[in-house]
């Protein structure tokens, strides 16, 4: 039975749900660390204790995706966002040549907006023309072997699109957002000159953002970027080049520990993920069109099922007799509105069994 | 009897001790926020709580500072060191005048170093010579009537520098760095063309920077900076540009309820932190030179009382022998080593007359 039913069932698209055990260790931490004694929120961030707290994370997060020696692992501020504007300073700044992206969402294309401010960018596909409800299969992608590099989203939280393949050429940088699916399954890290994910969907709270790195991808970046925007002195300093969120990173830990102990892996997280999308999924396509989901088939994503009720008065009815029976976060983005469903790592499959229980009766009652 | 009394004796330059009442309420929001029921881990951004959170912590620094309707106050990520960079490529990039920097210490040659990257930077004073012991006297300093701006920080957390008074002149835009005395007393805010202050000292934990800006400062702004380098954006968005540390801007809310109805205000803080640095310097200045201030006596900071004892092998014993006692968070910065004692906000007067006792004893002993 968990303390407070309502995180049980939390399907919020971000910041999302945690696990009852990590909740009930950042609780202890804000009066009292283990070990330490002292309040999480007033501990130096160039502690022993701190500094152990980035160096187990590095090595939970190296070996739960086997990651290579030769990969840097940064926890860094600034979100998503930031990272949009980073990695174009430092890779296409003052380069002749383009950087491939692809346009799969929303999020993708602010990515596109902000890599334009410092240089030549090429639209590999878009998927404007479908209202960004499929994915490019593989043979409608051609990849330029000169680009920059290549960047994509494996997951678009918004549309409830995922990607499930690597894409893109071995010989060009291949640079993912992972925000939305980072250490939710395996991924063959390996794979990519640069890995970035804000913690708020899978791993932990907002505030701070992972990115895995591969040290030969720095080696021709520009030398006068503002010091904070140099992935270099982040790197040199172990991600202590400023004072970090240290709660959010502390959090961060504790999922990873979570991750590797109690569940046991990236591949048994992936078959939990991918045993509570496929009831969710099951619930859409079994309820004759009422549930009616808004990704094409073979892009839904395993962690934002997105879908439409057959009306919009329906739909307002459906989210508020929902939220009446406890479960929280399912509205849609903004943007384009209908039921979204986020079931990050943080949302159990009894949670998602739950609402396809909710789902089928209220179903049954209209 | 606080629930840690470890918390109780923490003496961190930051991030520093919070008030017990305010911990409390933190721990409480991390399995359930009052009024919503969930996590504060899982909440959304988007939520008409967290967009409630951000207007009532808006208003108390507005009640707090008296300002004036023509400042947006901004709760952003990235630290001092953000905005060490976004100040100069807001208003010195591109300009062929000057900015007026001091250089009194530590961090104020960090924002000299970052400032020098977009564009002319006249150094008005420096205290090297001196070691950064001492202060410039008004007769020391000339501004230049056309600089883009003035830059100073109001309290060098690493040597335990202070001004007691502004600085600068009244037709030049006044940008001011108050990391480490941000609401510990008044400041005539509306004298400041930009305030900003990072939390972790006397208002919150590590991952947010308060920041108030002058409407007419950004009119000349460029167009075409990274979209989360544009104080526009972040004004337009009320703070919610992208996704906020949500949890770290809560607790800032917790202290700025805190000022207004424990304290009464930043009068009665003022007084409170003065009585705390009277003691402490007292202590120092009755210690017939065992204890010997660093910081010249009109420079000395409320906040950081910084010293050294007769020799090398006292001071690690005292810091040791302290450190066995409960005390925590002496060590002065790794830059110039000695002992430092934070003073902040959260620390009560009854834990520096711990202090003071301990302090007195060690000497008699000694």
């Amino acid at each position: 039975m968990p303390t407070n039913p309502l995180n049980h069932l939390n399907f919020s698209a971000g910041p999302g749900a945690l696990p009852e055990s990590v909740l009930l260790q950042a609780q202890q931490s804000i009066i009292e660390v283990p070990d330490v004694g002292l309040s999480i929120l007033g501990i130096s961030h160039r502690s022993d204790w701190f500094t152990s707290v980035v160096a187990e994370l590095e090595d939970n997060i190296r070996k739960l995706l086997g990651l290579a020696g030769n990969y840097h692992v940064l926890f860094l501020q600034g979100g998503t966002t930031q990272q949009f504007s980073m990695i174009p300073m430092t890779l296409l700044r003052g380069r002749t040549t383009a950087a491939d992206y692809l346009h799969t969402g929303y999020w993708s294309g602010k990515a596109i907006t902000e890599a334009r401010r410092e240089g030549s960018v090429r639209e590999v596909w878009s998927g404007e023309a479908s209202g960004y409800r499929q994915l490019p299969s593989e043979e409608e992608l051609v990849f330029a072997p000169d680009a920059a590099y290549l960047h994509y989203i494996s997951n678009e939280t918004v549309e409830g699109l995922q990607f499930h393949r690597v894409l893109g050429r071995d010989d060009v940088p291949r640079i993912c957002d992972m925000s939305s699916d980072f250490l939710s399954q395996p991924c063959e890290a390996n794979r990519y000159s640069l890995i970035y994910a804000h913690a708020q969907k899978n791993i932990g709270p907002a505030g701070v953002t992972v990115v895995l790195i591969r040290d030969e991808l720095l080696k021709d970046a520009p030398g006068d970027l503002p010091g904070f925007l140099d992935y270099r002195n982040h790197i040199q300093a172990h991600s202590n080049y400023n004072t970090p969120p240290v709660f959010a990173i502390y959090v961060v830990l504790l999922i990873s520990r979570w991750l590797l102990n109690d569940i046991g892996g990236l591949e048994q997280m992936g078959e939990i993920n991918r045993r509570k999308a496929e009831l969710m999924y099951r619930t859409l396509d079994e309820s004759n069109g009422f549930y009616r989901g808004r990704a094409e088939l073979q892009a839904r994503s395993t962690m934002n099922a997105t879908f439409n009720l057959r009306d919009q008065k329906t739909e307002q009815r459906f989210l508020a007799e929902a939220h009446a029976a406890g479960f929280s976060g399912l509205d849609g983005h903004r943007s384009i509105g209908g039921v979204r469903a986020s079931l990050y790592n943080g949302l159990t499959l009894a949670a998602v069994e739950q609402l396809a229980g909710f789902m089928e009766d209220f179903l049954r009652r209209n």
